[in-house]
């Protein structure tokens, strides 16, 4: 299990998300997730998908101790679960994950609603939802 | 994006597929997740889960070139489309995604139905379906 893999961000999530205040709805809020123009060509027919799922990286998070369990959405009132049983943003690979509702496309850019991640985030991939 | 990420494995898949065949239908497969030990207290309420997304690593596509475009699930007969519209298995980063069935969880190991990867692939990261 020592080995280590390397991944390189694909592109950047561009939104007015600066953190860490969270919104109160992030199902409303806009991002344009910004590829690298190297990869413009395989964002082919991304823009008629529905329903794109991301994988990023909580870059926020970065040089945290990772806890073996935690509460889930960090409320107090709920007991303590195992790590992988939740989708706390502090894990051993800060790996985010969610499925956005695509906007448009325009090039190497990717405009998607209800991205759960603040501005800057790393992109490292994107697959249909 | 030239930035490099660092990931490690926080496990490893066992199950009866060496590969490259790949089973008629990868529903039917079931599969440990054999988990560092060192995690073990980060898997509690796992197994009360129904479903489990994994986060995994294609390594047997480790140095093989990035096309653009791909046929969707190689068939030839399907015109081709830009990769990250598809989730074929050689990506930039080759991060494998799926939901699967929890069988069960004894300490640090998860018995999961329908991973459709095949042994010895490393495992990156486990949520909540």
């Amino acid at each position: 299990m020592g080995c280590e893999l390397t991944v390189r961000p694909i592109g950047v999530v561009c939104n007015s998300l600066p953190g860490p205040e969270r919104p109160d709805d992030w199902s409303l809020i806009e991002s344009e997730l910004l590829i690298d123009a190297h990869w413009t060509e395989a964002l082919d027919s991304v823009e008629a998908l529905e329903r794109l799922t991301v994988i990023w990286w909580f870059d926020r998070r970065e040089g945290e101790d990772v806890p073996m369990k935690v509460h889930p959405r960090g409320d107090q009132g709920i007991p303590l679960r195992g790590l992988f049983a939740t989708r706390a943003p502090i894990r051993p690979n800060l790996l985010g994950l969610t499925t956005v509702e695509v906007v448009s496309r325009d090039g190497n850019i990717v405009q998607v609603r209800g991205l759960d991640a603040f501005d800057g985030s790393p992109i490292l991939d994107l697959k249909p939802a």
